[in-house]
């Protein structure tokens, strides 16, 4: 049985550049929780759009059969990182179907503040 | 392949009327972040609902090919501004397929709190 | 065209019994922001269940045509209040076509805190 | 009627292993919140999944006919205690349609923040 849908949409992304202290489980982040229940690895893309320039990507990441992935944008590189205080917005694809939650961390109060939604499955 | 829905709906709206400090990052706001993964621009129309009055619109805004738009309650005009520590609601039309995201961000207390979800798919 | 579904479920419901502050606006609370886009009344029922006792119900409200309502769950009061600090899940039922988004405000600590997700659509 | 699914995913799992005070109600927890609308009892297992690791499970709860259960994750015992500052997804499962959301409260810092989703629905 399939265990999700095999391409994934987050409207709202953002990555507040501060926070208000240094410690990796507390700095500001993004993350695209990546839940592949099935036998077999996801090649997982990310492709992030903007408001005001082209799309950016594919990123790249494998998440293993029977496996979760908690991806911080944040630490995305390759082709380019992703702008803090910049708004933007992603599609996830993989080749086999996955499930996806959208979290943020915003440290950049001194108390930390959380949102979180299941993505929205296109395919 | 359409990504997403032509008309999406957004039940809790609610603009804090005060913040904690002026700076546009954390000044008591509430968005539509709108994905539009296609390769036409998005014609987009806001339909404000109310509790107790008749509701309010079309706003209008586009949202280019394969861009996104956070956009913020707060800046609609025209028609008439979104009325702040209101409860209102609201209907999102297109003409080509998007993916809405609901997010709120209150500093009315000194430190700010989030909440955000998917909004929901109507067609 | 039918703008929403006809029954909905929220699995977390918990009103928080301490507020730090005694403002309306600031009193915890929990809320089910019901919008009805359609052209005639809402007839809207309420079921609420609990972890260890029978369900209590129905709760009635009516939403206007072309309205929202945010129906605080504090506010409840026929059959009987909805308990404080107790666990509770509910079903609403309408006799038009709705859209549910489930909010609460948590100020039992000194700041607020957020959460929202859209309700799930049974029917 | 058939009130919600048999099979739902939760990607996004994080017991925060801190707490600004111990009292049960603000210590960090996370829950799945399951609805149980119809009337037969809902045997659910939960299958918890890792990044690194295989899978652990099953979990297993009764959620009552016309109940609903808000279990803490960090409260499962048997097989294993769920480990904390650790990301986890899960699968979870009944044998008759249950309804399920996802929230965290997360008291690290010394004030709450919560985050909430409907979980996301496979079958």
């Amino acid at each position: 049985m399939d265990v999700g849908h095999r391409m994934w949409a987050i409207p709202e992304g953002y990555i507040p550049g501060k926070s208000f202290q240094s410690e990796r489980e507390f700095v500001s982040h993004e993350t695209a929780c990546i839940l592949n229940a099935g036998g077999a690895p996801a090649n997982v893309t990310i492709e992030v759009l903007f408001e005001d320039r082209e799309p950016v990507g594919p990123y790249r990441v494998v998440v293993g059969a029977k496996r979760t992935l908690h991806l911080r944008f944040n630490d995305l590189r390759d082709p380019e990182p992703v702008p803090r205080d910049t708004p933007y917005a992603c599609v996830i694809r993989s080749d086999v179907p996955i499930v996806v939650q959208h979290t943020r961390l915003d440290s950049r109060d001194p108390h930390i503040s959380l949102l979180s939604t299941i993505a929205f499955p296109i395919t």
